[in-house]
Formats: structure tokens, sequence, C-alpha cells
């Protein structure tokens, strides 16, 4: 288990704060699981209305929520006057998203001054069964908040 | 430009089909507004339930529109028998999503037996200028559907 | 840790004659280090014959390696009578690739009938230090050797 | 076709000095044809050492000689005093890399004032055909070239 370095010990109510400010995550009815110095944890329902055309969750959706994670994982270890930003990710989707709830965890892999490394996992919970769904590896960028709204 | 061997005639009417039948397309009030072989074009319009915490258009969001045309890309050269699926992607997000509207297009590479290669752009319509927003890189893969719904 | 399932006992005899004649591990003066059903370790050492402008070792190389450790990983886990393939991989660099030696770690994650999903991981070992290189997220593709030389 | 603007007047100079000092292009033989603002190109002829094990081109030289070409392409738009370092790439491998000689090309798609979005391409020379092998898409990062040697 890595130790990071906390530059800002207020990470979690920035974190609360944030999520609380994506729209996204409420229309998604996303709820922030867990919130620790590298980590993050957020899952979501099943919703028809985010389904692809095999009745599964869209493989964008699942992306969208485990962005996110890694974002806000990111997040956790910036100094407190900085925003983040996805430089950009990739996904390999490995099972179909059929389940009744998704969890995905976002982890910082390396932090660095300007860029963070994360790896998101997604998992779905399908009638009692744990199964993977998803694997992402994603930069994330610190950005001056000056410039946004 | 590439002339694709395209083994199926119907393949716009099975495109069309597909993309109603993608209940997240409906969700999000996305159009299908070009579909050729090897390429297909989906645009969506800016909402503030699809928002992350700097009120632009969440990248997950992006990242969905983009995908299905590629998806959809693929399957215009794809046999009238199989289903298409998302192996895996790559977004690289270039400027933040702020606009009215946003145009993705998703082309075909390399159409192979199993695996196809596509390139996705998206685009920012902001108050007339055209702002480049994202570039995908993804792996789209034909399923026999009989294990489908 | 994931007790994957193993359809040729032979395994590491076809991975240790796979990397036998991949020439390019000789020319690099690569050594295979460990294998075990989906997961394999590959040493490479420093030579200034393979760096870039500052005098760090190449990306490519850096990628080269680790591609190798995650497709034998792959192979690990397949059937006797068929060939791997790299499909495509992600790499993220996180430090200069400086050192004496550097050590390639491949581990499959999600094991398919037909494509296999692995991570793999690169560290430096810099005058007694193990500095963490890169990070790869890759997709393999089991092939049927007929076509194969 | 994008005008660049080009903030240093020698940047073929720089590209060519740099190309100079990368030892791994002399090892391999590659040689730097076309330098033009944001865009360079770059070719390396097939040799057996370098292949894997069913006798092609190893797809991570095959990755090497690209992301050379797609960060020299990064490096025609940045500033006389900056170096360049690949942030993380992501390649598909499209056909085997079969052939007497490889040609890459890399391209900026979107140059920001740290981080550059490239896409680069590779195509073989087989017995008088064009067979396209490699589709990279990367991010490229200026960096102070006071850190390094």
């Amino acid at each position: 288990m890595t130790h990071w370095s906390v530059p800002d010990p207020e990470f979690e109510a920035r974190v609360r704060d944030g999520f609380a400010r994506q729209r996204l995550m409420t229309t998604l009815g996303a709820s922030l699981e867990h919130v620790a110095p590298g980590e993050v944890r957020i899952a979501v329902p099943f919703s028809e209305a985010w389904t692809q055309q095999h009745g599964y969750l869209h493989a964008g959706i699942v992306t969208t929520v485990v962005d996110t994670a890694c974002g806000f994982a990111a997040y956790t270890l910036m100094a407190p006057d900085v925003g983040v930003l996805t430089v950009e990710f990739k996904v390999n989707f490995m099972n179909p998203a059929r389940g009744q709830r998704f969890v995905t965890v976002g982890r910082v892999v390396k932090a660095g001054r300007t860029l963070t490394v994360c790896q998101g996992e997604v998992h779905a919970e399908d009638a009692g069964k744990i199964v993977p769904i998803a694997l992402m590896q994603a930069t994330m960028m610190a950005v001056s908040t000056k410039g946004l709204p």
C-alpha cells in the first residue's frame, strides 16, 4: 500500500464538494462511498435510461463513473487551490455491464506536480455475484482554478 | 478516401434500428445525422443534467456519444447476423466541452473479420465557433447475436 | 490473487520456447525471470544503444519489453495450438527510464476465449533504488498458428 | 490542413539535432525523411535482429519509431528552450509488421502550452505494396531542459 503525501488535510471535504457539484452524478443517482488519500469509490444503480442496444449499461456511462472516481482520487492528493481535469483515459470492457449496481474505484498510481496517473476498476453486482466489468488507465491534470467558472 | 467492402446492403437500416434501441441516445436527446459505409455522425445538445463540476459537459458523456458513433461506424461494415461490442477505447480531451451542441464522428480505419479499429472526433458548436473537444481511438468487436438479448 | 484455469500444463515450456524465438529479446539481452499462470517477468539491462536524446532508455524499448511480458502472460493461459498477438496497448510513462536494469511484469486481468486483458509494470533499478517507470494496459489475442510462419 | 503557429523558426534544425542524439535511431538505422510544422516522417528498414517469435518486426520497435515521429512532430511546435517527453501513448496493431521497410508519420492534432496531442501511423512497404501496420494516439509534454542531461 502506498503512503501518499497529502498536501491538503481538507481533501475529503473538497472531494465531497466537487462531487456534489457534478450535476451528472446527481442525474445518475451515483453515491460517493469512500474517500481516502489516492482512492475514491463511487457506486451507481442500473437504470434502463442509460442502456445500450442490448439492454446493458452503456460503456460510456460505466466510463463516466470510473472517470469521476479516478479524477477525484487524483484530486485528494492535489493542493487546495487547483482543479482537476481529465487529460485522457483508456478503458477495456471485460464483461457486459449487466447488474443491479455498479461499483467503481479510482486509485492513484503516480502523483506528479502537474500530471497524475490513475487506475480504475468497475465491478457489477449482479444477483449477488460480483463481476469485473471494466479497467481504466487515466491521466489527470492539476489546473489553476482561475480560468474556471 | 477508403472504399470499404460492405457485406450488408441494408447497413443503414440496421444502424438506425440499433440507434433507436440505445435507450441512452434517447435519454441524451442525441440524433443520428449521417450513416455511410465506415462512417457515422451523431450530435447531442448541451444539457446541465450532464455536466461536471465546472459546468462543462462531462468527459464521460462526450465519450458515450463518440463511442456510439464509432461502434455504429464499425457496424456498417459487419455482416447482418452479428452485433457489435466495444472492446476498448482511448480518448484525449483537447478542450473543455463547452458549447450548445456537440457533433461526434466515428470512422473505420481497419475493418477485420473479428476486430475493427476506429477513430472518433468530437467538436463543440459554441456561439458559432467550431472547437475540437476530443479524439478517440477504439477497438470494436463483431459478436454473435445468439447470446445477446 | 486470481486462480486461473490453465488449459495447457506445458505452458512454461511453451513460453520459454516463444521467448527464445523472439530475436529482439536476444538483441536486447533480455532475460525471462519468472513464468507463472497469468504472470511473466522479463528484465533487460541498460545499454546506450537503446537511448533517446536525453540518455535514458527509449520509451519504445521500455514498451517492447513490457509488451512481451504481457503477451507471454496471456500466452500462459492459452490453449497449446494457438499463437498470441498484440491487438493494442496503452502505456503511461511515470519517470524517466534511468537505471542499470529494468524489470517488467505482465499480468492477466481477464482471460477470454479470443481476447485477454493484461496490465504491465516496469521498474528501474537505479543505484540500489527501485523506481516505477511505466504502466501498461493491453489487449492480447489468441490466433490460429496455421497462417503464421 | 491545419496552419500551426511556429514559435521557433529553427524548428527543423532542432528536430534534426534531437534525432541525431537519439542513439536508438542510429542503432535501428532509422532515417528522418521529412520535417514540417506539426509533422515528422521517419523510416526504418527491416532487420531480423528486431523480430518477434513469428519473424515480423516486433510491435515494440514499430511503436518506438512512431513514438519518435510523434514526439518530434510535437517538438516542431514548441519553444526553443524546452525538451519533449512522452506522457503516454496507445497503439493499435492492424496487420503483422511484415515488409522490407516501415514508414512512420507523426502529426500534431492539438498543440497546447504544456501538452500536445498527436496521431501516428505506420505503413509497411512489402514487395511493392503499402500496408497499414499501426495507429498511435499520443500525449507529449514540453519540459524544461534545465533538469535534463
